[in-house]
């Protein structure tokens, strides 16, 4: 069956931590709105519904019947669809609240650029945004990264579930990749800390799936209108 | 079987999601860190555990074996025991994707007053509190309670599921309780924009489990310390 994505067509964005799931699983999908505006009409269209389950944002998933919203909720959907999840619900749950805990961590670095709101642009909000960056890399990066990194040391392997490849393995490689781009400089430093992660990025960039959609032009370049955003002035 | 919930014992904060959906189902409980400081070295002991299933942030939830992190991973886990969620995977996944768009209203709410960070005091990011609390109310307050409003009026009766009340209806109780609060001007002159939503929020308030927790003891009143805070400089 195939599914069609839903997701802006010029950016990485959330959307990307669903691209690779299904990149991944080699699931047929569509990535609507990269087939011409009139994707992104569809997708307004079906945000504005007043019948079944609109999305409040994209990305969101059709699968046959079922229209699913928020990443992380499309992810439980596919990772129990497509093996990368446990099969058990003790399972299921625990790589669903890592999942959520990227979430969190996504929506900080997006705010590391857009700290007063997403309706006035960066420059307007660049001497904040200066502080939150500085605030992010002193208190929330290290936690947050560390704690990845004490799961992967308690799997004792190079996932978090063991030696098989969960969404949230692949959510990290993003993560990881998203920071590389967006602060080279500090990442450069940080990255010492956190040698399981970086293997485990590693790792997934070279099972097979991925790599050939990497190479691809499916994937969409790194770029200053996505959530991880490269700003000279934030990278210090 | 009873629960144990682990949250910092003097706010509301994102444990009172868990402990109104505790309360509406009548299941027996214990708010460990209420009991005193040995919950909350407990507590801090569970998030630095090296095995199992340790939480980035409480609060978390104990069942059993299971110990289940992340508040809307709780919920699912919950909603699925205590009949507050559909039993059809598409009725959950639609549950599941509202309160996750609450937990990032949520987060926006708290970053109302916490623009810059955490580890920082309001005093000290008062000015950009300002800022991003009129952006809030300009922009993201009414597209969140918007789309909530537009959910329920698709729903047709008091609850975004229809009739029987579920998690989500209990979140968007507390998500008017808590902006009433925190912004009671502001919200004073929004709330004609929401009359579903507020309807629901006081048929919530007059269950008998719900009516009969806000009267207790165990109902923290709101503060400073938590989510919803009241601020004068950011009522306007």
């Amino acid at each position: 069956m195939r599914y069609d994505l839903y997701y802006w067509p010029t950016i990485q964005g959330r959307g990307e931590f669903v691209r690779l799931a299904l990149e991944e699983a080699g699931a047929a999908y569509v990535d609507v709105c990269r087939r011409g505006d009139s994707g992104v009409s569809a997708m307004l269209k079906m945000m504005a519904a007043t019948t079944g389950t609109p999305s409040f944002a994209p990305p969101f998933l059709k699968s046959g019947k079922l229209v699913i919203g928020q990443t992380a909720n499309i992810l439980f959907y596919l990772g129990g669809r497509h093996g990368l999840a446990p099969a058990t619900e003790s399972g299921r749950l625990w790589l669903h609240q890592l999942q959520l805990t990227i979430a969190d961590l996504v929506a900080e670095v997006h705010d590391t650029h857009h700290p007063i709101g997403v309706s006035l642009y960066y420059e307007d909000q660049k001497s904040a945004a200066k502080q939150r960056s500085k605030e992010f890399w002193a208190e929330r990066a290290p936690k947050y990264l560390g704690y990845f990194e004490r799961v992967l040391a308690a799997s004792g392997a190079a996932f978090v579930n063991g030696r098989k490849v969960s969404t949230v393995d692949l959510s990290l490689f993003q993560v990881v990749d998203g920071l590389r781009y967006a602060f080279p400089k500090r990442m450069a430093k940080f990255e010492r800390k956190i040698p399981k992660l970086i293997a485990l990025h590693d790792k997934v960039a070279e099972r097979p799936n991925i790599a050939a959609y990497l190479a691809s032009d499916r994937r969409i370049p790194f770029n200053e209108d996505g959530i991880f955003r490269h700003y000279k002035a934030l990278d210090r």
